[in-house]
């Protein structure tokens, strides 16, 4: 392999943007002291602690900011905002499709073992979710994620938050994927509860917080100290706090310029892939408003998805075999199985996606690599 | 106020070690690729993360690190065994004080309102759980604290295991606070579950972790992603992790040393604290192996402890007024209730905690400002 390595799996981690870096480094050389403390060191940690919250909601584009409560990230927003709703309502409907991420998947499911109905949301061959193929069945939880990790698929919240209204349910954006790189409503019109991961938009590891709209009924769901309002126990990480908030300022400045980035360095991967590699087909939509610009899914039909990742590593782009969060025995993805791809297809998707920091001018050298990829792991095979 | 200012509120947060820095700095620089993949970065993510799991279970002193499960912190770690245990167990008798810390009470509270039985060890006037005072009444789990969080006692490990053993129950050391600066039992004879808490030994917010037995039932409480072998989901904190990996291996290295030190600043602190103010108290046991050596808690009775506490800010001591976890409608400390302790003592009472860069010869200026404080609160007090 010639050249610098091209790292294309930021949607499972990647390099902490340097802005977010400087906010964690000037924490973490400091005196620590916790927020919640009267002398002057917690009320310093206390100053850091409410801008970073204020920075979220800003982010948000909301004034609404008492209940952004911070978390250990993207997971324990989402699994904190549906059981904790579930805590609180009792009982009711959950609507939600079969292709969200087992950090949703699973938290329904303890709901639905504890006497909850589930409903779930139709999909169409591009993972759009299908709201008119569904009816309202009872207040409960409308559950819908702003992006698809294994699609890249944005979904309409509008028509979400009309089902969720005409269905008397309240209304979960899990934004872990696609914060950031896809835009919020207005206002966040129609949304009770919006869960955000901060390392998928450059802030750090462990960092992430879940928005609850002021008066919503919720129960916190890690409890003991009296940290973030009684909303979520345990001292709080200021330095992942800090990063985080650093790195929300940082799209509130700069979003639209890192979205045109993304989709510039997206489109000439998918042009150029499609150029070099005839079986490559792209998954989810096609780049533009219904796809998250920092996600390129793509199948390589014949060959599987694991496979084709090493053999990528080797020549020198690190990208992720579609199946991270499947278990050994379920051989394809939920999302695949939901779209109606192909099996051959279903096994072989692999995920190229982008940071804050990707450059397009790369993309015609990960292109290369991906055809050689393919064309090593094609003759290696038995016929 | 002359000098330096002291920060005696570790046990809340205080200064990261230089060491847990360092490792911390390395990944926040880096590629900060997920544990959890195929290619090159995530291996090499992976490397850290084995090899700080390998030095937490060295500091525990045990070979069993299967089930070294890096949490969000020492709440989540507490909230996570005992919840976890109660849902794998399904039923069973919870052993537990009535002065545990708010993470430990409301995690038992919950399994308590779904049908567990509660059975309350008693405490003697110093904090010792007293162990002959309570009969098994079938099997379940002993809850014990390492060193209490307000008192300082260094709970009796052994008798604490003969109980559960005689009870057929098993054994959930919450060492959240004491690890590190009070010993553990060699191989960890007849512990089922322990929960360390990064933070209060030296290393980063945001870390810690929850050891269990291999082989004992537990169930995870955090789903999702099949991060740390399915049990806690969601990426992986590599930075905290590491860093909590690097404070794990000085304490291994260095415990006796680090103690050491502790006792002589917090005999010190007794001895001068005593010499000037004739109404300070010391509350649980003496300095000595009873006691942790990084904790000092001493009421000033006739006086209010967050009054005091804010006073003590402005002549430069950061100490904590005994009652930052504790609602407002309750005004004493579970733990003054449950020693016996006047209220008028019990409304007073100060923490002073040391940690590993705290200095022995600032103890002597500690106490003048303790005094000075005193002082001054008594003289802005009515008659």
């Amino acid at each position: 392999m010639a050249g610098e390595r091209i790292f294309l799996d930021h949607a499972s981690g990647g390099p902490l943007w340097s802005v977010a870096r400087a906010a964690m480094e000037k924490v973490l050389s400091g005196h620590g002291a916790a927020p919640g403390g009267g002398h002057r060191e917690a009320r310093e940690s206390r100053e850091i602690l409410e801008a970073s919250r204020k920075q979220a909601a800003d982010f948000l584009g909301t004034d609404d900011s008492e209940r952004v409560v911070f978390t250990s990230g993207g997971t324990e927003a989402v699994q904190s905002a549906i059981r904790g709703w579930g805590e609180a309502a009792g009982k009711g409907t959950i609507y939600v499709s079969e292709m969200e991420h087992p950090a949703v998947e699973s938290a329904v499911r303890r709901l639905e073992k504890s006497g909850f109905s589930v409903v779930r949301i139709p999909v169409d061959g591009e993972g759009r979710l299908q709201w008119k193929k569904v009816k309202p069945a009872g207040p409960g939880l409308v559950i819908v994620h702003l992006a698809h990790h294994d699609l890249g698929t944005v979904q309409d919240l509008k028509q979400a938050a009309t089902f969720a209204k005409e269905a008397k349910a309240g209304l979960f954006v899990d934004a872990t994927f696609g914060a950031g790189w896809v835009e919020l409503p207005k206002g966040l019109e129609g949304v009770d509860l919006l869960a955000v991961s901060g390392h998928r938009l450059g802030g750090p590891k462990g960092s992430g917080f879940l928005w609850i709209r002021s008066g919503y009924h919720w129960k916190a769901q890690v409890e003991g100290g009296r940290q973030e309002n009684d909303q979520r126990a345990g001292t709080e990480n200021l330095p992942a706090i800090a990063g985080l908030g650093a790195a929300l300022e940082q799209w509130k400045a700069n979003g639209e310029r890192l979205r045109k980035g993304a989709r510039v360095a997206q489109q000439a991967l998918r042009d150029e892939i499609r150029k070099k590699v005839s079986t490559a087909k792209l998954q989810g939509p096609e780049p533009g408003l219904e796809r998250s610009p920092a996600h390129l899914g793509v199948s390589f039909a014949g060959l599987e998805a694991e496979s084709l990742a090493l053999v990528l590593d080797r020549v020198g782009v690190a990208a992720r075999g579609g199946s991270g969060c499947v278990t050994r025995e379920m051989k394809i993805l939920p999302a695949m199985k939901a779209i109606g791809a192909k099996p051959e297809e279903a096994r072989a998707l692999i995920l190229f996606t982008m940071g804050p920091e990707t450059q397009a001018f790369e993309m015609a050298t990960a292109a290369e690599r991906v055809e050689q990829a393919v064309q090593k792991l094609q003759a290696a095979m038995p016929n």
